[in-house]
């Protein structure tokens, strides 16, 4: 016996986590005529989402998902925004499609790196029949571009800076872990890992506030996507409050890389870095060398 | 015209950083038949040496630190302990030996990693015809050894967070940045830059309490030696105060380095780990691969 395929519909689907992206990409889909569904994760979405149509389902509640995709016409989806909590294997609620792959599932949640799970994330809501897309084919206005983003770009000290903390993240990339690094003067200062970008630099502002970093030296913040990653998911994502953060910390500029993270309400980013007088940029990061 | 050589004598001399560390040396060097003249560094030495023969010196104070080696006719040192702050270049005080080198000091100090700044000051004491030593050439009994230290053993889960952990550990010290990690169900989700251990095992009890990590996976805490490292400077060490740490933490245990790290007040700490339920083990890496 064969369990039917379900009938998909074209409407867009937002799976929604933490932080002020998924409105963002929300909005932005409107822009583009699309009528957006909002799937808000228990305890990760913290927006309001009275403008949209949405629903609130568990992390691991697979089962809910494939009831409302089916309900609401669903047939492309976007995973947008940060899932702080990753769902104990207990709370994993299979569906008929989901329920041969249970083993693998409670394995990826013990085992996986953040890129796996998501990976495996993926795969599940395609056994749905519904289509996962990347942010930045709903709405590729999103997606940073190569070069100062902004009115000040960076000079040779803040180059090396770009470079070091590059290659810092690439290496954690490399091994699934993080995608943020703060170099200053040269050197690598702090790594991102399971805290996110906001507290790493908290740490920095506060290592700065101790005098454990020249205060003669600026810095930046390198977000790098990580180099198997799959771009549907968890992409890096920079906007205004990044930008106050960054000078909160001291440092002279934020480097994003160009094509694989996403640039956030950039109209409000760009008043504040040069309010501030901080560069954003565009790389494009080489594997054993230096960013542009 | 040639400067004349110092008369140098034999006297062991300890340039005391933060921490505990320096304290350990110096009751160690004691228990060899040593009778240690105590360097301690301004603003990062906070240990009473009241029991000791000493003198408070600045970071930069490099003629200072000549005059003190010549009149106390110290022959060898050890570096020992934490120094959170780097001198800035102005405070760099140079003797008549090293005012050939402060450009190449500057340099340093603005770009260099932590090994790339230690590496100087060791070619600086040098100079003077001191000679540096490890503090495992003092004191051997301090160095990790293979394996189990204490009555509990890395089970399964553990030797795969170790491996995870080492390996991004690996990578970093590659970089000259940081020598720690945790990992968490084989992910990694903190790394070590300038904070330094206890606030990165502060971080991870943060994120422990949030639910952002497994409430049923342990997870270790592993430090490294970075592979290039001069080991006659900032070895890796751990001490009570580390199991203390990790235990709030909810690791069950830590791995270092055997051979190129310390284990401080081992009686201690194995009472502390053993009352814990954690394990302390040294482990051999292996790039590319699994700690043992």
């Amino acid at each position: 016996m064969e369990a039917s395929r379900p009938e998909t519909g074209s409407r867009l689907g937002i799976i929604a986590g933490g932080g002020r992206l998924p409105l963002y990409v929300a909005e932005a889909a409107r822009v583009h005529g699309e009528d957006p569904y909002i799937l808000a994760l228990t305890d990760e979405s913290e927006q309001d989402w009275a403008g949209f149509d949405h629903a609130v389902v568990g992390v691991g509640d697979y089962g809910g998902l494939s009831r409302i995709f089916a309900r609401e016409g669903i047939g492309r989806v976007v995973l947008s925004g940060a899932v702080r909590r990753r769902p104990e294997w207990r709370e994993i609620r299979p569906n008929i499609r989901t329920l041969l792959q249970v083993p693998a599932i409670i394995r990826t949640l013990l085992n996986g790196g953040d890129d796996t799970v998501l990976k495996m994330v993926i795969r599940l809501i395609e056994a749905n029949g519904v289509r996962v897309v990347g942010a930045d084919e709903i709405a590729p206005e999103l997606l940073a571009t190569e070069g100062p983003i902004g009115g000040v770009a960076p000079d040779a000290d803040d180059r090396r800076d770009i470079a070091a903390a590059s290659a810092a993240a690439l290496a954690l990339g490399a091994l699934d872990v993080g995608q943020g690094a703060v170099a200053v003067g040269g050197r690598v200062i702090a790594l991102e890992g399971a805290e996110g970008t906001d507290q790493m630099l908290e740490r920095v502002q506060a290592l700065r506030q101790e005098g454990r970093i020249s205060r003669r030296r600026r810095g930046v913040l390198v977000k790098l996507c990580k180099p198997h990653q799959d771009t549907r998911a968890d992409l890096p994502s920079i906007g205004a409050d990044t930008v106050r953060r960054a000078a909160a910390a001291g440092l002279a500029g934020i480097a994003c890389e160009a094509g694989r993270s996403l640039v956030l309400d950039r109209d409000l980013l760009v008043k504040e870095a040069n309010g501030a007088g901080l560069f954003v940029t565009g790389i494009v990061p080489r594997v054993g060398g230096e960013g542009k």
